[in-house]
C-alpha cells in the first residue's frame, strides 16, 4: 500500500479524490477493514457525492458472512446511503452542487421490471458500495433526499424502505382497508407498517418480543401476535380476519414460516418473500397453496422509480424511518455486531464523514 | 288497474307482495309517479329486501330527462339502496333473514372487467331499481352493510362510493402520497376525497364556491382551487404539483373541461371520466395527450368486489359518506328537484318505509 | 335403494329425471360406483343439460385416491364435460333448448380474481361434478361449444384448456417471441403447447420419453429436452434461451422440480405451479428465487372470462384438443386405471348417453 | 460556416469527426437542409454509431412542418436508424466495436412507465436525431440488431414498430383470439397487423384503397373495410365481431374517427390513440363511451425494453417489417415529399453512408 502522503499527492495530481472505504477483505465479519481508496473518474453525467450516512441490511451481514452472493473480494459493502453532490460532471442536468441526495442501490434500474443484467452494478455487491467516503454515480442513479429528513434517516430509504415500497405497492397493490402481516423489527417490516397504515390499511404485527409489539402497536399495529405464544400465528391471522386471511404478508423470515404465510394469506392473496432470516430453504405444501390460489413474489434491488414514489409518500404524510442506533463510520464493525444480535428495532445507521464538516 | 284491496288479496294467494314504487312513465321529472306493484317471485336463490333507504345519483335524473339509455318505460329508477332480508329463497346460503344487506347496481357483474351482456340487468335501467319498498335480488348480487353506517348512509354506497373505488383502485392504482384531483361536491368526488385521504395521498379540490371548497378542505382536502377565481385550474394543478402533474383526475365534468383534466395529469397519469354534467361532448387536444401520455378510463356500473372492498376499506378507516339531505320517500320529486339545482354537497337520500317500522 | 322402475315413475311425476352417475364412495379406485339420482330441480334461471362427453383430470384421481381435498362423500366425481341443453327455466336468457354448451368447472366463477367462497360450489369436490347423465346449471355457470369441436373435444376444455389458458394469459401476460416451458404430455401441458404457439411464443417441452417429445414437436414445440437424458433440464433450458431463462414456467410436476422451475425462468419471469404429479412438497431455494426476483403463483378453479376467451382463441386459430382416448361411461372405472398410468398423450375422454342418441 | 478541408482537420485534432447531417433550420420540408458537423466527444459509457439506415416517421414530417412539438432550430430529424458500433467509450460493456446496432429514441426510457422528464432528450426532437452519419449514444441507448434483418429493415423499428408493438403487448394485453383493428397503411398499422397476426389474433384492415386492403389481406388481415365504400366502419367492425366489438382499435387517424374507434371497441376495449392524421382535435361523446367502459390511451417515445422484446418477437417469427420505398441518404427531401402523399404503403427508408461502404 502507498504511503498516504504520496498517495494523497498522486490523487490531486490526477483529479481523483482519497477516500476511506470499508472493504471486506474474506469472509467474516473480522475481515472488514478500513484502507484508503482514490475515488473513481468522474464521467460527463456522474455525481461525485459526499457519504454523510449510510446505513447496514441484513444482506451485507449475509454476504460479509459468505451466506450470500458470492461476490469477488474486496468489495466495498453498503446499498444505502444519503449524501450531497461535490462535483458533477459536465452533461449533468439533474442534479447541482449542493444537492441532498441518496444513490439507489441497483444504478441501472429505472423502472419497470428487471432483466438478466439489471443487477450487474448493483451496490454493495458486485459492484463496490456506499460504506465510503465519496460515491462517483450517475446522475441518473440517484433521487432527491426528502426535505424532512436528515441524512440519517434518509440513509434508511434505498433498501428497507425501498423494499417495503414495492412490496406493497409494485409487487403487491395494497387498498385501504387490505390486512397486511409483517414480521419482526427489521427495517423492512417497520418500514411495510409505517406504509400500509399510511395507505389505510390493517396491520397485523408478528414478533416474539412483547416488548417490541408493544413499540409497534405505537408505530400504529392494529393487531399484534406474539409468536413465542402463538406459534400458528397462521391460525391467528385467520381468526383476526374473520376467515378471510391476509392480503399480503411480507415474509422475511423464509425458511420452515414461509408455509404459514401461505396459509395466512387470504384466497388470491400474495406473499411477498424478501429474505430467509429463519433459513434460506423453505418447504412448501404446494396443495396448499393451490387451494387458496396464492401468488409468491420474490425481489432483489429496487427501481429508481419505486425509490421516488417513497419519497414523495413519505413527504406527504411526514413519516419518518424508524433508526435503532446511530454508530460513527469508524465504529462500523460494531454495527455490523449489533446488527447480527437480530436485536435492533429499526435501522442502524453509520454517521459517515462528520469529522471533516 | 286493480282496485287496492283486490290487488293485495290476490298477491298474498300468489304469496308476492304489495309494493309501492316510484315508476318513470315518460320523459321529464313531472313524469315520475307512485303506483303499486307485485313485487316478483322469490326464487330458489334469490333475497327478498325491505328497503330503508335509496339514494339519488345524476344517473336516475339524466334518465328522467331522456338525457341518457332510452330505457323504455314505465321503468323504475334508482341503483343504490340499503335494507333488510326479509326472506330468502330455498338455496340461499349468503345471507340469512334480518340480516341487512346492499343490492349491487349490476347484478351479474361479480368481479373482473364487464363485457357485453354484463349491464343488461342493471338497477334503475334498463331493469327496474330500486326506488320501491321491496326489491327481489339474487344471493350473489347484494353486500352485507357495513355495520357502522346507518341505511340511510349505506344507501349511499352502491353507485357514488363504489365509482370511486374503482376510480382510485381499480381504473387506477393510487398508492400514498398521489396527487388526486376530484372535481364539485357530488356524491362521487366527495367518496373520491376520502378514500384518497384514507389511502395516503394528497388531493387538489376544485369548486365554483368557496363555501364548498371550505367544508372540502374540511372533509380533508390538501388544497382547494375555485374554479370560478381560477378557471385555468390545469395550470394551477400543475403549480401545486410542482410542475409533475395529478396522478389521477376524477373527472365528473366532462364537456371541454376533459381537455383541462389532461393537462392537468401527469406524464402517464389517468384521467378517469365519469360524468358529463357539463356537457356530453367533449373536445379532445389530441397531440397534448399524445405528448403526455394520458390515459383515459370511462366506466358504466360497478362490481360486487369493489363494493366488498370498499366496504372493508369504510369500516376499517372509520369512514362515513356525506349526506346532503334525507327525504321520505313519498317526497322522492322533491328530492329530485333538488338534486337538479347542482347545489347538494353530497347525497341525497330518501328514507323507505319508515311508516311500516 | 328404490327399484330402479319405482323410481323412474316418482321421478316422473316430480318432474325430475332418472340419471345414471359415477360416484365416489369411499376412497380408492374401487370406490367408484354407478348409481341412479334423481336430476335437481330446474330453477328459473337455470339450464337442464345432457351430457355427452365428460373428461378426467388428475384432480379427480387425487380426490377419489384420497390424496385431494377430504371432501364429503358420496361424490360425483368430474369439472369436464360438454353436452346439450334439453330444458330451461323461465327466466333463463343466455342459452336456447338445443345449444350446445359446456359447464364452467367453478359456477361463482365469472370473471376477475376469486375469494375465499369461490370454490364452494366447484363441480367434482366439493359439489358434485359432471360424470352423470344429466346436469343441472345456472345459466351464467356455461359457456356455448366452439361450433368446430366435438363433443369430445369440447370436453376437454373446462379444466386443462382454461387452466392452461389461465397460466399463460392470466397469471403471466405471454406476448409473442416469449419462451414458455411445459412438462410432459398431460392435458394442461399440451393445451399450453399449442396456445403458446398459437400466441407466437417459443415451447422448450420436457418428457422422459423420446417418443413422446417427437409428438411433442409435431404439435409445434421448438426444443424438446430429454429429462431422462438430461436431468438439469434448467441449465439446458437457460442454454437454450442464452442464458436469460424462461418467460413461463409451466409447472405440473411440484416436488423438487419446483427448485429447476424457479432456476429456468428469467429475472422476473413466472412459474405457474399447477400440479404436484412428483410431490405435494417442495423444498424451495429463497436466495436463488430472490436473486431472480421469480414469481410462483398457483390457482385452484377457473373463471368462466377465461373460459369465454379460450374458446374465441380456439376458434380463431382453429385449434383442437389433444385426445389420447375415449372410453364409454359404464368403462370410466378402466379410464381412471388409464389415467393412473401417467402414460396419456394428452386428455382421456368418456363419452356419455350414447345409447340414448 | 467554416470550410469543410479546415473543419475535418478541426475534427481529427479534437478526436471528434466530422458528419454529415440533415438539419431542420425553419419551418417546412424547404428548410431541410444538409450541414457538415463534427460527431460529439464520446463519453466512458458512449457507444459511436456508423449510421446505416434510417426511417422517416409522420413525426418528423409534423415537426418539419410546424404542427407538433415547437422544438429549437436548428434540429435533427429522425428518430429511427440501424448502423454499426465504429468506437466504444472506456467502460462500455453491452457492445463491441462492429456490434450492429439500432438506437431507442427515447434514450431514457429503459422499462416501466415514462416520467416527466423521460423525453427530454428524444431523438429527433428536442434531441438532435438520427439523419446523420454518425451518431453518439449511450450503450444503455440502443439494442442489437436483429440478425434476421437488413440495416434498412432494421432502421423501421425503433419508432412505428415498437410504437406497435407498446400498443398491443405494453398498453393493451393482446390474447390469441382478440380482434384489432388498424387503419390505412402507415408504418405502425402495418406492424400491428403482423405482430396481432403473429399472436394469434384477428385483424380488421381499414383503408380507403381497395388496392391496399388487397395487399393487407396477404400480410394475414381477417378482414378488410373499405371505408371509402363504407364509412360508418364502426358498424361494420361490430357486424364483423357478431357485436361484441373490437379488443383494441390502434387509432392513427385522431380527429373525429376517434368516435367511431370508441364505438367499435368492445365493453371493457381498448382504443390506442396514436395519431392525428386526420385532424388534431377530436370530438368525444362521452355518454357512449362510458356505456362501453373503454379506456383510451395514448402515447409518446417508447421504452428499451419494449424495442427487446419486439426484437425476440420478430427473430422468433421471422418477421419482416413493410418497407414502401428506400432512398439514398442525399435525397432525404423526396423521401419527405413522398411521405407527405399520404400514399406509401409500410416504411420509407434513407439509406446512409452507402458511398463510404
Amino acid at each position: 500500500m502507498l504511503h498516504r502522503t504520496a498517495f494523497r499527492q498522486l490523487a490531486r495530481a490526477a483529479m481523483v479524490h482519497p477516500m476511506n472505504v470499508l472493504e471486506l477483505t474474506g469472509t467474516g465479519l473480522d475481515s472488514l477493514t478500513f484502507t484508503e481508496r482514490a475515488s473513481p473518474a468522474l464521467g460527463a453525467r456522474d455525481l461525485l457525492v459526499r457519504v454523510r450516512a449510510a446505513s447496514l441490511n441484513y444482506r451485507d451481514l449475509a454476504i460479509a458472512r459468505g451466506e450470500y452472493g458470492g461476490y469477488a473480494r474486496p468489495l466495498v459493502l453498503g446499498s444505502d446511503a444519503a449524501g450531497e453532490v461535490v462535483a458533477v460532471g459536465s452533461r449533468v442536468t439533474r442534479f447541482a452542487v449542493g444537492a441532498r441526495v441518496c444513490p439507489i442501490d441497483t444504478p441501472d434500474w429505472i423502472a419497470g421490471a428487471p432483466d438478466e443484467r439489471t443487477f450487474e452494478k448493483r451496490l454493495g455487491g458486485p459492484a463496490d458500495g456506499v460504506f465510503s467516503e465519496l460515491l462517483c454515480v450517475s446522475e441518473d442513479a440517484a433521487v432527491a433526499t426528502p426535505a424532512h429528513l436528515t441524512d440519517e434517516e434518509a440513509a434508511c430509504l434505498a433498501v428497507a424502505g425501498v423494499t417495503a415500497w414495492q412490496a406493497l405497492f409494485v409487487l403487491g397493490q395494497l387498498c385501504p382497508g387490505d390486512v397486511v402481516v409483517v414480521q419482526g423489527t427489521g427495517g423492512v417490516s417497520l418500514f411495510a407498517l409505517q406504509l400500509a397504515r399510511l395507505a389505510g390499511a390493517q396491520v397485523i404485527a408478528l414478533s416474539r418480543s412483547a416488548t417490541k409489539l408493544a413499540r409497534m402497536k405505537d408505530l400504529g399495529a392494529t393487531h399484534t401476535v406474539d409468536t413465542s405464544a402463538t406459534p400458528a400465528w397462521d391460525s391467528e391471522v385467520l381468526r383476526l380476519t374473520h376467515g378471510r386471511g391476509a392480503d399480503i404478508v411480507v415474509d422475511v423470515a423464509g425458511g420452515d414460516a414461509l408455509s404459514r404465510s401461505i396459509t395466512a394469506a387470504r384466497v388470491s392473496g400474495l406473499v411477498v418473500a424478501l429474505g430467509f432470516l429463519d433459513g434460506a430453504s423453505s418447504t412448501l405444501d404446494l396443495p396448499a397453496a393451490i387451494r387458496r390460489s396464492v401468488t409468491v413474489r420474490t425481489s432483489s434491488g429496487r427501481s429508481r422509480a419505486s425509490f421516488e414514489a417513497l419519497c414523495r409518500a413519505l413527504t406527504s404524510g411526514g413519516v419518518r424511518p424508524v433508526i435503532d442506533r446511530v454508530f460513527e463510520f469508524a465504529r462500523a464493525p460494531e454495527a455490523f455486531a449489533h446488527l447480527a444480535t437480530g436485536a435492533p428495532f429499526g435501522k442502524i445507521v453509520l454517521r459517515v464523514g462528520a469529522e471533516a464538516r
